[in-house]
């Protein structure tokens, strides 16, 4: 059985791809991140997922994105912005953060002798983020390749996105296909301290249209 | 004046690499991390040296690589080795360490609008770890101008490297050319709490080595 570390948030896309992880028979690994995300019920969120999908291990690494900055996800002086159909990339996103969280995933997978690691980006119902598209992830790969002890010694690293050319809608059912129950994921970037999601936000779009697109009533929690 | 992001352990290649920087005319922001090494005096270290070249500012950030384990600098249950010169990966190698500082760095580069990177990393005189060889390097390099808004938007992120091919020898040399006073950097990967060096570890027999061969008097001070 193979192992393999999935980066898990606790919104919809990366529970999809524990569950999807699950299915395809790896001994799964979660990793989730206390970055200094305002959003906090999401890591309460990521605890009860990995209980549920008996994970063999799962972990909260402690990093101070909000030391850092640059986001309206980590800095409390930058509202999250409704949803807007716009083409550039919105303030929510958090410099080089899936960079950081793949890096620290390379770091666990050598220690536990894992090549797999699994990250829900996704490159359609998405917001621009430089960091969900296909050619960073290559790039990354590329580069962990050349990174570890590990991979010096031949084992091949794997960075595994099911999700990536996928619809929200094509998510959800795959989803519920594998078990998964929505309304304990939260993607909102402006949840309220009972995880109950603001619905305006642009997580909360992509996620509200594809429930409508799958025509699948939304289990989600709105406040 | 361009800004430079400098990595800065406080032991003598990541000095010598601030004052080369400064040397270039860069704006200097220094980065640390108490990563949860062992060796704690290199922290202080680092902090007079960044005080001394007067960066613009020095960060120290906090993560737990000791969580992760699997090196001698960071897992107090593995021993530093002494110094052999075998072919073989060393313990004291830590899982992903440089593509963590380096991805950290990227992060602060975006959000204080700066497009180099500077590490120390030394392919000549050097322990054979993977993340210290000009092929990661250029790969991180190739990842980074994928991976943020500001490389999207047409910015280069350069990772820089002088020290890459020299000796421990002409780095001493160069440093002491710009004015280092090479007592104050702790190399040792088992410093005591005062800051004096064991003298038997690979960092410890690769530093005495290059004064050796530069015929500069060691100012190390050793226990």
């Amino acid at each position: 059985m193979s192992k393999a570390i999935i980066l898990l948030s606790g919104g919809l896309d990366s529970t999809t791809v524990l569950a999807i992880a699950k299915e395809q028979g790896y001994e799964c690994y979660a990793l989730s991140f206390d970055y200094g995300q305002k959003q906090r019920s999401e890591l309460e969120s990521s605890k009860k997922i990995a209980n549920k999908f008996e994970v063999s291990e799962h972990r909260i690494m402690k990093i101070s994105l909000n030391d850092i900055g640059g986001s309206a996800l980590t800095d409390n002086n930058i509202s999250i912005p409704k949803y807007s159909d716009s083409n550039e990339i919105p303030i929510t996103y958090v410099p080089a953060r899936n960079t950081i969280f793949l890096s620290f995933a390379l770091a666990w997978a050598e220690v536990i002798d894992c090549q797999n690691i699994f990250i829900g980006v996704n490159a359609l119902d998405y917001s621009g983020y430089p960091d969900c598209r296909p050619e960073f992830i290559k790039a990354f790969e590329d580069m962990a390749n050349l990174a570890t002890k590990q991979s010096v010694e031949g084992d091949k690293i794997n960075i595994l996105t099911p999700l990536i050319s996928w619809t929200k809608a094509q998510i959800i059912q795959k989803g519920l296909g594998l078990g998964i129950n929505y309304s304990e994921t939260i993607s909102c970037y402006d949840a309220n301290a009972n995880g109950e999601a603001c619905g305006e936000c642009d997580a909360c779009v992509l996620r509200k249209n594809g429930f409508i697109k799958a025509k699948i009533n939304d289990p989600t929690r709105y406040q």
